[in-house]
């Protein structure tokens, strides 16, 4: 039995036990846990910046009660790189993982993320992860992050609109969720987009799949190279509880 | 229980029952189907020509015995496209797959497939799947794919020297295997890498991962877009015995 | 006097003894053949897949028979890369051709092609040939390849109005039909244009201008080269009677 | 018969009638002309901005006398995008084509030119025609252009050892002869190479290729677009003696 | 003190005192020169052909008078290779510089130019410094150069609705004065952005930035690669006197 | 006078009055600051996660003092993106500026770093400002950025060994010096290159370069665009002290 850890890099709750329970299986148990220092939500460069620290705190954490891979849980991949450095075991980001699974399934994708704060963070993940021109298009529905899960149906009416115009007008033909606030709206989508004759557009759900690259990374036996994501070398650093 | 099909696009038996065994858990069966009309191996465009109308021909059997998904199990990712046309269930190519989980886990990676004339077969996927720049090198070891299975000292010491190369000069931080037929030789290469001071470097053993990531899109929900691979319309093919 | 061959990708008869007829000159008879196991139209990955083993026998067929130059009739350019491997005479696909031609020309190209469930095909083939930044749009008129001949004018009207489209939306600055069987169409296409106050746009006729390549490859001695395309290994190949 | 007038962008004859002749056939005669002012030969940015005014003039001479097509003959193209906005008949690049034509025969190109000082012009034409990544390598021989015909022996050696190194080294699978200086050597050096035990490399000689595209235009009845280059708007422009 | 001399390569007086002396600080002293042979204005490559030999004698003066660095005072950075091949001091093209100052301060610029005739060479720029994918668009006023100065309402109003598409509709988040005849009107344009809700989005004026990019260099001491721009070998041209 | 403040996003002291002062002048005052939480040096992903946040409160308590704008002194540029989100004036960062200068002054540049395990953090950069076709090389010394001053023979030595491999064995047109721990050093390299043959190719020192385009922007009025750099929203941020 695996057990995959699903770290949220904000101070607020977001991965409730019945999220992680429909992700566990029969061979892999998913369970969640939250930062303690850093933003109550991330929608731009500072707010990442202030929640890396409390990543890696968390990632080593995770590693040391014996996780066997780790799965970030924001969008904006913060700390996927810098934990890799002081963990062995997989770290895995939604926002990679899903630019390469939408890749692998269609020729183009739309991203639909929440606000106009974080389209320049897609903008530099697709590029720096190669899927610049696979990028149909980078749309927002305007609700901040601690406001997705408030209103259902706010969401699903927001995320709909923006839905058809990157499948109608940029031709995407896959989406990507483009927060991971907006867990469990994806099958309300694809009925949505039915309704307007619009079907066979896969919907990304990030953190789902990254939970599932994970244990597929376990069970082969793999982890990031420690070539591309070398230890630290030992050194002083002011000002933070290290874990 | 879901039920994994790995499509072998030639007419030689080459996944055993101990594979893909190996290849199942407690939430998925993997089982393999050879093509009965192709070439008994493929190693260029030509071989590939002749496999893809059986391969086809598989997965529209693959999908009505039940199949949940399917692995075409062939670095050159032949039919993977044209199959997914045909059928509603998920068809993954491990080339596809591999590329993306090397960039995944590293910043370059290297393949090491098994002869010259299967590189211009790299460069093109590499171009198609928008990981061109990724590719730190595409080595051969000049054996061909039906004599790969037969000395596999032979084959662990022709990958080892490769491999080095591909590391030490040409700064591949993830190695990939080239060809399907090299199937359980990652361990020794790790440890034959690990005998010359480099460790740390991810080996991906294509078929084992894209079963992973097919078990995953299972679980999530997902299949390819039919935006990218529409339906083909009725027509008259002649010559061949269809599905 | 050389010899070119139109070798036609599928078993409807495209190539009427006047088309050829225009495209022979003082240097060079131009004919044609159609190959007899295989679609009777190709507008998708899986009509491709049924149409290169049929296309690769007329190939070699063509060779034998003294041809010294191959032009595939299909802008999807199937078979192209596998007929290199088995015949020493040049194969010209005309959608590469015509890409080249069209950045030669001007700076961003517009393809017009019959079907939506052809885009992907170009999104594709405008990748591997290096030309993907080149492409200004891929519209589609909505009419299937074995419909194209029946009515020159609905033909001419669709066509007219994608390339307005092209050229004033998405600033195209050279257009390609995109589909071999919208042949003898570019005069009543470029007339349409100059109507509209559109002129100076060439429309590339991609078969014919792929026949003028082939002509120039074999008047200078050049043919694709043997390290990209490597002659296969011989090799069993069950179910198709080869050449 | 078409008119194909190669203009020599530099003040020393370079195109004997023996060239031109063989470059004629049944449906083109083929000359050339000299620019009267400019450089006696180009070897970098400087040098071609000598020849351009001198170049365009040419040009429009060209079609004034009745040309149907022009090939400036020097592989830094210089010009091409100047005259192209003055005269309405095609006038076609050695450069861009020889390029497209490696790229459509093969996988990567290897360029062998005269100077070190032409490989940026090199570079940055790869960058400008799309085909960047396709570039093997760009090698010099360390011979002044006005020296290549001095010695053919001479000549012969020094590109054949450094095509040796493009194919064996850099993985070149078709070489461009990256001077139009260097004319009438293609044959030699793929006797050289052959010598060596490398067959099957394309070498592209561009002006020969670029006359035959250029009567492929003609024949076809294509030229450059007009939105890509527009003819100048009248001004005063002072100290040239305008055709 | 530095000085920086601004080389104007159209005959027409465009850099008064004024404008040179706003670009004056205490460090250096910037003044003007127009060329003697050449265009009236620069809206092509035709009109770029002829403005070069002037330019690059320009330099060489201005070098030899004692300048410590060259600005030319064109957007399609006309003769800034050439020039660096003859004269060791920087030699900055505003286009290049403008187009990597506004990546350095966004993600995706917009430029605004005058006259269709020449979104090519931007086109083509764009290819040549690296920033193809960075541009958001590039725009036009149909105003001719030599119209610019004569009424500045007519220009900002003009600027101004171009501006606006290129913020709102192609999401460039900053802008560049396509034509460096546009001086002076960037606050203008801002305030005109301003009136319409969009504000923080920089306006790049290209000539005064090239000019304090050129102090920088000389300041620290750097100028263009001679291994880049190689002297020319000397030769023989004809039809110009040198400088 | 303009203010231009350094921050040194590292808690140990690197730059001395005598360095600030170098690169003050008639126009600009240079000072320097450091972080007071972090690490003590940066030399990858982890190190540069703890220097952020600190570097956010320095550059916010710069423009407190009046700074008109900020160069952040290490080649990761940590903290540039996070810090424009809340700062209005011009935060610039030298790796951006020093691979941008490069491009302009060259075709290729190779960048020599002081760790192995720095170069993925350059292979990003390079992909996210676009600059990735342009690196030459990237290589190391293998010293620690806390030995970079002690031994100045050393570094020159290391430094030239590297340069002179990546000028002859990678043909790099320009070089960077790969860590702002460097400063000081590259006349002397300039000298060691000479006397190994190499001239004429420019050796960018990343943070007086910096500088200089600090002074500029701040001279034409520019400022990172407010589009690409939204002002984050308010919110609750745990466990910093923030300015």
């Amino acid at each position: 039995m695996y057990e995959i850890k699903i770290v949220v890099p904000i101070t607020t709750e977001l991965r409730l036990e019945e999220h992680t329970d429909a992700m566990s299986d029969a061979t892999a148990n998913v369970s969640a846990m939250t930062i303690t220092t850093g933003p109550e939500s991330i929608e731009g460069s500072c707010d990442e910046a202030y929640a890396v620290p409390g990543t890696i705190k968390a990632c080593i954490e995770a590693e040391r009660q014996g996780a066997d891979a780790i799965v970030i849980d924001c969008m904006g991949d913060p700390g996927v790189d810098a934990a890799r450095e002081v963990v062995s075991i997989p770290v895995v980001g939604p926002s990679r993982t899903a630019m390469y699974v939408a890749a692998s399934l269609g020729h183009n994708f739309g991203v639909i993320t929440m606000l106009e704060s974080a389209l320049p963070l897609f903008d530099d993940m697709a590029r720096l992860y190669g899927m610049h021109d696979r990028v149909a298009c980078c749309r927002h529905i305007d609700i901040p992050v601690l406001e997705l899960a408030d209103d259902a149906e706010r969401l699903t009416k927001a995320l709909l609109a923006e839905s058809v115009l990157a499948v109608e007008e940029d031709r995407a033909d896959v989406l990507i969720l483009g927060c991971t606030g907006m867990f469990g709206i994806a099958g309300a989508l694809r009925e949505g987009l039915a309704d307007r004759g619009i079907t066979g557009v896969p919907v990304v759900d990030p953190t789902p799949m990254a939970v599932e690259f994970a244990k597929g990374l376990v069970k082969v036996g793999l982890t990031h190279s420690r070539k591309a994501y070398a230890p630290p070398r030992e050194k002083v650093i002011c000002g933070y509880e290290l874990a």
